[in-house]
């Protein structure tokens, strides 16, 4: 299978399960939603050694947020509902709380699991935090601070979502592959449902299941990396020299192979790419399967 | 005292001892070594609630650099060696090394205490690392990844600093306060060995030492929130409505003192700006104390 | 009328007509898209000085642009057909032409008005551009450039439009007015149809039409320049420190009316906002009129 | 010659006389200098068919700036002083007198020739404007406007420059030639004299003087077009694809030479840049000429 000239491998995507918050951050300008975003999603590419998975998923207008204020949706993702609470709890008390202007609200509010990280998080108030029930439609703490009052919705929703979905893209050079990645990333952005938790939405150095080193649970994948070809374990074409690998987590199956399509189709137009593969390790990372011919039939 | 008819108070910001490493990341752009900071630096802002306080300290140009491409420094804190030597594996490892093209260099090289994290994150490399003794004047490790090489210095530096300099703009309104928060921001941003670790580098929710419920080690500042003047708890003159807080780390007492001066002389050009006050807690934060007056004079 | 506690004068925006082209940039990136927009709208405030008014009216993804990349939509705004023809020709060949990865496309298909654009720029191709019929449903040129081909449909076409819809911020004090001007500019440029053609889209000096000065066609707007008050000059309420004013050029008149709407919904929200109002000069600029309470009722 | 394994061409730039201006615009903050100067320098590649050529030189720090603020000094280019003082007078009139809280200081306050341009501007005050003989050291009118008062200083100074000092980029592919081109534009805004004034820096479409058809004064640089391979007019070797080229002004033949100095310095560092040229013309565009192996030896 060809897009646009690039081979689309026959492989697959190896992905696994993960629970999901969305907190819907606002604020006085894009600018400063922005700001809160960034400092509350980071240092959240890999649970490897992160203490969540976490990205920015899409900007909002004020015509979608419950208080008419430019927004942006956040994901935040760990491996089970115990840690997923502390994490919302953590990076909303220090990110969010402390960001000028900004106010989070529920992007889940039909989800079936609910936290109470608005309850949990409004003692900061030391006593003088109030319960609003009807803020714009939802039930809010108003936690007085120094700059104003800080709005946080009573509930964060969660959900059952996958995190790994993944695609690598395969360059003549570094700065091909790099470019068809933002590329990519910008596709995906616009797109509802996903986060890209790397930096820049961008991972530089694919890993692999396992090292031979013990206690290391991953490790690069040497069949990828050029600068092995001769040491024999590289596997790639002669003509690629380098890769980038886009990883998508998601609230759901639909919403990564979406992001998927959007993020490979990107990619594929820009000059210099060889091929679109994915990273899967015989289901010792995860029971999810993306194959790439099928999501872009 | 006034500057440029804002009143200075006659008070002290008050701050503690913490362990400070510093890396130069470097990239082929300054848009992708910036990438690479924010990530490695987010989820930082105290360690009350964060793995660590972090945030970007400048923007370096190639002919500051070892490799001569753009680079950023960026501070990363613990209270102690050990628990900062654990974040400088995490944060590099899962956000540095994972980001396109960049590199990371020791920004401490006349630092006693020198960890070996570029050693230990080497062995991701799965053997295939390679030890370089002289890359540009550095002792590094190259770790072959599927974008390319990872370089990544052997040792990484990390002194004796301080945390939690610190000052509060008093606003007439609160937008008046965040214009002039951010004008400090970018004064002190201009100059080295500090850090403002906040989203933006800004403080909304400026806190105090314990709260009325047991367990909770911080609080709202209650005496500055203006939403509380009905309560009987609000200190402030009747003219002010809004506070944002600047809190700053740094590498030297001389070098958060340099960094206030400047981030409060910014403040005080900004119309709408009344007073310049800072937090204190009669020694129960720590022991070191800037007096904005001295520093001022 | 109030909004969120801010009056909203009785009064008027007077407008005036004008001929709008909307031109489509496509590039790899929406960051490279926003770098030949920029350019292109660049020196576009006021037609009282620059060769044309001109600004970007939204950023458009993947699916929506011909060519599947990320988009920026702009407005180039003269007084005639003959004139905007000329800037067309300008400021596409000089700043799109020009731009790294950038295509042109026909932004206004369906007007009756349509330029030969494309064609006259293909000399450039110096006898080896080339007419393709068909590429993704468009008629365009393909110029030969050192960095591959540029992409310009043969067609660019143009609309009677309308300049000059605003809108003043009045408040408290001038951080509390731009802040409000900034948000306000994030809500109009989620809208279609309009453009904000000042710096930031912000104007910091409303003018009023004629001066003092013979040959001056336009001056300080003397009634709204809270520093004037001595002067007996100055026509503000006590509490007014700073204005700025919001001037908005759109494709027809509802679109003008949704992104003051926005606008000013957006400006209301922001604490030390006192009022709105809008500025008009008893028919001299133009015959359109928006009524602000008419606009938001 | 060979940096980094890129071969440097053994020829020259050729470049022109130009008369420029430097003016320094500060503001309440480094993004609201930077709206302004981005809107004041658009519409400024190149004067065969902008009104000027035009860009940012530097970002300056509050330690920088006589207000204490911060700042960017740009450059305007023109071919004649006269032209000059017309392009500071609409391009200042429109987009910096109408910048939020921006204010125009002289940037070559040395310079021989000097415009009384911030006293034309002047009249905009309609007879409320006021002369200050020391503002920070500054000769300045102060103009009531809406928003506050516009500081401009009176004189605007000019020197005999350079323009169209250049080198072209010779890629593998479009993508290593343009990020090639960003990082060399990032070395090049590090250093004072220069602009880069095209779209991001770069150069998409670099032309040749005259053209076959008449009264065009410029066309597409055929010798360096790839895709006229086939046509026979294409001189380059066969692995190039792509190629941006730099054009650089600057107020001293020095200021030159060191950014293209930095510049392909930086582009060497690019993997998949196979070489480095430059433009000339046989005399017919100027008689200044940058030998590439020597400014770089």
């Amino acid at each position: 299978m060809r897009i646009n000239g690039v081979e689309i491998e026959d492989t697959f995507a190896e992905a696994f399960p993960i629970k999901i918050s969305r907190v819907l951050i606002t604020a006085v300008t894009e600018h400063w939603a922005l700001e809160a975003a960034r400092e509350a999603t980071g240092f959240g590419t890999s649970i490897i050694g992160c203490p969540s998975e976490s990205g920015i998923e899409f900007i909002a207008d004020g015509d979608e947020t419950p208080d008419g204020r430019p927004g942006v949706y956040i994901q935040i993702c760990n491996m089970g509902y115990k840690t997923l609470e502390s994490s919302l709890l953590y990076r909303i008390g220090q990110c969010v709380l402390t960001a000028p202007t900004a106010a989070a609200f529920n992007g889940l509010t039909e989800a079936e699991h609910q936290f109470d990280t608005g309850k949990k998080l409004s003692f900061f108030g030391d006593g003088y935090q109030k319960l609003v029930d009807d803020y714009f439609g939802r039930t809010i703490w108003k936690i007085p601070i120094i700059s104003g009052d800080f709005i946080i919705e009573q509930a964060m929703g969660a959900v059952d979502g996958i995190a790994g979905g993944n695609f690598y893209i395969l360059g003549q050079n570094q700065m091909a592959a790099l470019m068809a990645a933002e590329a990519a990333v910008d596709a995906i952005r616009r797109h509802k449902g996903t986060i890209t938790p790397f930096p820049g939405g961008v991972v530089a150095s694919g890993s692999k299941v396992g090292s031979k080193y013990k206690g290391l649970k991953a490790s690069t994948n040497t069949a990828f990396c050029s600068s092995l070809r001769d040491d024999g374990v590289c596997m790639l074409a002669d003509d690629v020299s380098a890769i980038y690998e886009i990883v998508i987590n998601g609230i759901s199956r639909q919403a990564i192979e979406e992001s998927m399509r959007a993020g490979i189709t990107a990619a594929c137009k820009i000059p210099g790419i060889l091929q679109i593969s994915a990273a899967n390790f015989e289901g010792r990372l995860g029971p999810h399967q993306f194959e790439l011919q099928k999501i872009l039939a």
